[in-house]
């Protein structure tokens, strides 16, 4: 029986590498060196890189803190507003240098890769979940028109966010997040 | 002198290969082999895969047809959306198979690369532009509110487009289509 905290290495440096250097460009190599375990011990946790990454998303996932999100203790527009704004300045911090795990896996692999794109697609699911249940909070509470429905509104926000993410790895600026707030927050849920 | 329909045919297929499979999972024979070329001529016309991706950035993006955009014989609310339905069209025919190379090669190659990096950072700007020059047309026409400068509506106009392809090959579907021409042509452009 392995030991789960070698498995659990594995997984956490699967995040870090992926999320730096991407999915082909990162080998079992890079990511059994990083966790500091035998390359050999790979295939004991995982059959494959493309079962690992699937792990590695559910992880990623959970450090999103989606649970903000339906927290009714705080106001609905501040949960929405604090919750980009904890992306955004994770990204940064990393100088503009990292963007969304699930959208970068999705760019990469989705097309290739079923298990991967089953895994994003839920990922994604999830999020514009709790992002609806925020905006529909927010319009129960008169802050948000009811004029488009939450989930078209959350779908469209996100899509928005994951997009800004690219844009400001781009030019390696937060002009692309400034437009975001401006247009989410200004115009949008209003 | 390297023939010049040699060095078209390696940047076509460049853009064919990158585009179905990733930067970093597209090696220098994948791009000869769909050139029909021998691996050996890759170096007579470039001196990298990386300067290669440059160039087929530069190439991508002229299939662009930014010009439409500019096309002051057509509303500029139906260039807008003329633009979004061929890009959306696209997508669909590939069934959601395909994104936007200039968004794939940021997110796979433009934290590690400065000269890819410039060059996706420089077809974003010119799209934002194009997009900008249209809203800002739709304004004076008073069919969009003047509300928010055109420049923040084409750059988070942009942020959305490149999301909602995300959001398509996440899910195989069209629904972030739908959210993005029902939030954008219905609320935000104006």
């Amino acid at each position: 029986m392995p030991k789960a905290s070698l498995r659990e290495n594995l997984i956490a440096a699967a995040v870090q590498q992926f999320h730096a250097h991407g999915y082909a460009a990162t080998g079992v190599k890079d990511i059994t060196d990083a966790a500091g375990a035998p390359k050999g011990s790979f295939y004991n946790h995982f059959p494959s890189k493309e079962a690992l990454a699937v792990v590695a998303l559910e992880r990623y996932g959970e450090t999103m803190r989606l649970e903000h999100l339906r927290d009714s203790s705080v106001a609905p527009l501040t949960r929405l507003r604090e919750h980009f704004e904890s992306l955004r300045d994770a990204n940064v911090r990393t100088e503009f240098n990292r963007g969304c795990l699930v959208g970068d896996l999705t760019v990469e692999v989705a097309d290739h890769s079923d298990s991967v794109r089953a895994t994003v697609r839920d990922s994604f699911q999830a999020w514009s979940d709790a992002l609806a249940l925020a905006i529909a909070d927010a319009q129960e509470a008169g802050d948000v028109a009811k004029t488009l429905d939450a989930s078209t509104l959350a779908r469209f926000v996100l899509s928005a966010w994951e997009g800004a993410l690219i844009s400001a790895r781009a030019d390696r600026s937060a002009r692309a997040f400034e437009a975001f707030f401006t247009v989410v927050f200004g115009v949008l849920l209003r």
